[in-house]
């Protein structure tokens, strides 16, 4: 086997997305993966979203990893899928803030449907996408 | 639609998965997400990797993002996948190095193969975990 074979590298893109593209990508995951700044280093988990005008909606229970957020503002986030055997990944890169005030978070248009839960309960995050970026890959193609 | 259908939050884990388990999904994994810190934030991208000994191998060329490790040794990689409706995550948290000399890259026993490129043209970098988690949960459990 090939040291090529043997050590991958870097996934390079077969194709770029455009950003709307990008965008109906974000609106079709399942799930993403938000990565932050952690206070003891850089930390990564799967979390479920909402998109809306253009940005991201998290929420998180109280005492969760996504204070971390506070740490540092400027996070990631990626999600990923494949098209039969090509597999695409759009990677938003943006400033996260917390919402603090019902009239953000209910300003946010997110919550124009009626709730059942109280927002005091939760952490309300908001991610504004700096930059969007998606790639087609193959899978696997060193492999 | 009641809140919780509207604003996802964390991926609330069904179970928590060993650690044999996850170096086989990390084995068995076709690519993996990397999150570091960058001069400019967090950035997240798709990498693909060989695993040696309970560690993981990426190489890169020369340029590439990969080099931001420089500014930041504590990385975060992510593999996950689906087994039908149930998906998992798996989270490794360590510390990521440049392999300098050509015995470090040797050493490690990912090259113990023939190769047919030279070491020089790439990075090699070594991430040692310093912890591993992962998780199976639903898929859109709020959606």
């Amino acid at each position: 086997m090939p040291l090529r074979g043997l050590l991958p590298e870097e996934i390079a893109a077969v194709d770029t997305m455009s950003t709307a593209e990008c965008w109906r990508a974000l609106n079709d995951a399942p799930f993403g993966r938000l990565a932050v700044g952690a206070a003891d280093g850089v930390d990564i988990f799967p979390v479920n979203f909402a998109v809306n005008s253009e940005a991201i909606y998290l929420r998180s229970a109280p005492g969760s990893k996504l204070v971390d957020i506070a740490h540092s503002s400027s996070v990631a986030f990626e999600v990923d899928g494949a098209d039969g055997e090509e597999h695409w990944s759009v990677v938003v890169r943006g400033i996260a803030e917390r919402l603090i005030h019902d009239r953000d978070i209910h300003g946010s248009g997110v919550l124009q449907l009626k709730t059942v839960t109280s927002t005091a309960k939760h952490n309300y995050v908001r991610i504004t996408p700096t930059s969007i970026s998606g790639r087609r890959f193959s899978a696997t193609p060193h492999r």
